[in-house]
């Protein structure tokens, strides 16, 4: 099944565009998404309604030609790239190549991504191409809604993922307690070593990651803390792990708080109160419930409970201080939102549910899973313990 | 010791712009430069004769008040971006807020990179602020001279890049043949294997790569081509490893060539010249020496073998067929070519020098050191001995 693209096309029409240009290397997730292929330097993809078009260097043709979602690939030599280097220098050259290659199309408009590069754009406009960066985000959107192979991916990322979890798990199950510190093979066992162990599973299970989460104490209070040091008995252990498939590039997402020893009866209730946050969220997604109304699900819970939450206290440094979850995919945020203004929801799209409860006083709780929308609800594509003491 | 700007000053003055404007997250390597501030969402760096400000999200701006290499680093909030949002939509929102922030230094008219996003230039300008794509390499050319911090940061990850190529060569050593094939632990020693080996153990030294190259026989003839499957004895093995340092983002660049058993004499042959290549590349650099020169230097020792080169057959497909060199730095390819036509080189700059041979019916070798500029010379950052037979 291909990705449903008539919103592109109605967009184009409407914007009056004959296609829709990226000028970006495979690192940019549209350009991923739209080309299909994996190239470290930039190239250009052009979607117009009747096709998608390649422009690579020659270096990459082959694979080009073998690997990209494309209707066509065509190599910047055909359109004498060298040649046009000695006349007109390296920039005016580039845009050049990019006109004749666009007029083989007959496209003389073009909308591209927010992020499309000026220099290129402007090259375009001085050679009486239109060029126009879009006013909403047609691309991403349709990108949230996933096919089969892309849920694949992703399910295949969340199983390393969750390997990367259980080693972390063993680590702190196998430490001892010493003077209310983790200790490890005889030294304290910290943050980064416990990272450094999430890291090497997923490694070996081709996934890769640039951050982490190993928070204690009163650094999981902190949402945005990724943690360091050694980790402390009796207290939340936030591990939020959100892994790239290197050869898919599909992300996962998942967090799991452990506690080594004793939890505060504090930390206890929230995390029953997150259990039930995250159970009164995922019981809201269904196809046509909106993001908002996922997000109001779990901040009712806290609400009820008398927890503050960012949505009736926009100023509150303590509670439940952000989103309930985000889209997942190429990206590891993107759309779409579940939070306040997230839209109507639709089945293919991938997102997080992950409520928590933070105060420096206490430390942080947070719990995440990651789903898919279905026809009828959604499929759990998380397979983990929802445990907090770790013995 | 700060960078030399005054070549971007005298860019704006001849330009007749106020500032230079950078808007992207740090994975950009101008933007990480300019503002010394790792974030991964997009921010604004502007530079000025008079200073370098920065604006940022209100959750990067403790940080980037303490980390960045920055006059005054001001947030989005100061600028109401909330209310604008709520006026006049997210897209037309950023850019008044930028503007303001660009108002507040009284710069009406910036050059950016190339790359920066066509939607913020195009919305700025909506705003009566000009704003052009930068016309040449100026920044890239800046931060092609490092300081003394970021040569330390490049020998350190060269360390730890020597470390994961003893890994690799350890594992071949310690390998069987069995019917031609390299063994380990009872299982062909395979390219992903050697890879795994390579990429732990960068891991557990703060390094990452994306890719790596563990390419043996024909494939080692493709200087690009990654390396797949298991490694075969009497034939060349390309190890070519180039990581990043996760906290500096300051690369290292190195390659060795092994043989498990008896090379061919071809191999053999091609090894020794190369070898001699290196050399006559390492001896030819100094200030004032052009990259090409440094290039001619290993043409030329080629050549004088009767091996082809590029320089000297522009159509061959064996033989010396890349350049000689380029410059590593936060990116792991940037300024200064050592190349046909690569300009003199400076004190300060970082180069590799990667003399190599190809052809499909003999295998590839290469073997590449990093190296410093210095006022008399360079200093090799490489500390890892030229030995093609493993034993």
């Amino acid at each position: 099944m291909e990705p449903d693209f008539s919103p592109l096309d109605d967009y184009l029409d409407e914007a009056g565009a004959d296609g829709y240009l990226v000028d970006a290397a495979s690192d940019d997730s549209t350009q991923r998404y739209l080309s299909g292929f994996d190239a470290p330097d930039p190239f250009l993809t052009l979607y117009t309604p009747d096709g998608t078009y390649l422009l690579v260097s020659g270096l990459e043709y082959g694979r080009a030609k073998k690997e990209a979602r494309a209707d066509e690939v065509r190599r910047t030599a055909e359109f004498d790239a060298q040649e046009k280097r000695q006349e007109y220098g390296r920039f005016e050259a580039g845009a050049r190549v990019n006109a004749e290659f666009l007029a083989e199309y007959d496209v003389d408009s073009v909308v591209t991504p927010r992020r499309f590069p000026l220099g290129s754009a402007d090259a375009l406009r001085e050679l009486d191409i239109l060029v126009e960066a879009e006013s909403r985000d047609v691309v991403t959107q349709i990108r949230s809604v996933k096919q089969e192979a892309e849920i694949e991916a992703v399910r295949e990322a969340q199983k390393a993922n969750e390997n990367s979890l259980a080693a972390a798990e063993n680590l702190i199950a196998a430490a001892d307690v010493e003077d209310g510190v983790l200790h490890y093979e005889g030294k304290p066992l910290t943050s980064e070593r416990v990272k450094e162990e999430i890291e090497v599973t997923l490694l070996r299970e081709g996934c890769a990651l640039d951050e982490t989460i190993v928070a204690c104490g009163a650094d999981a209070a902190d949402p945005h803390n990724r943690g360091s040091g050694p980790l402390e008995a009796n207290e939340s252990i936030i591990i939020d792990i959100f892994p790239r498939n290197k050869a898919s590039k599909y992300h996962a997402d998942m967090t799991r708080t452990f506690c080594k020893g004793e939890p505060s009866e504090t930390v206890r209730e929230w995390y029953d109160l997150t259990h039930e946050a995250l159970d009164a969220a995922l019981d809201a997604i269904e196809p046509g419930a909106t993001g908002e109304a996922v997000h109001d699900a779990a901040c009712d819970v806290y609400q009820e409970a008398g927890l503050p939450t960012l949505r009736d206290d926009p100023t509150t440094e303590t509670g439940f201080i952000h989103s309930t979850g985000h889209g997942v995919g190429l990206d590891v945020h993107e759309l779409p939102h579940v939070s306040t203004n997230g839209d109507e929801l639709e089945a293919g799209q991938i997102i997080t549910i992950e409520p928590g409860l933070y105060d420096p006083e206490v430390g942080g709780v947070r719990i995440e899973d990651i789903v898919v929308v279905t026809e009828d609800g959604y499929e759990n594509l998380t397979d983990y313990d929802v445990e907090l003491v770790v013995e």
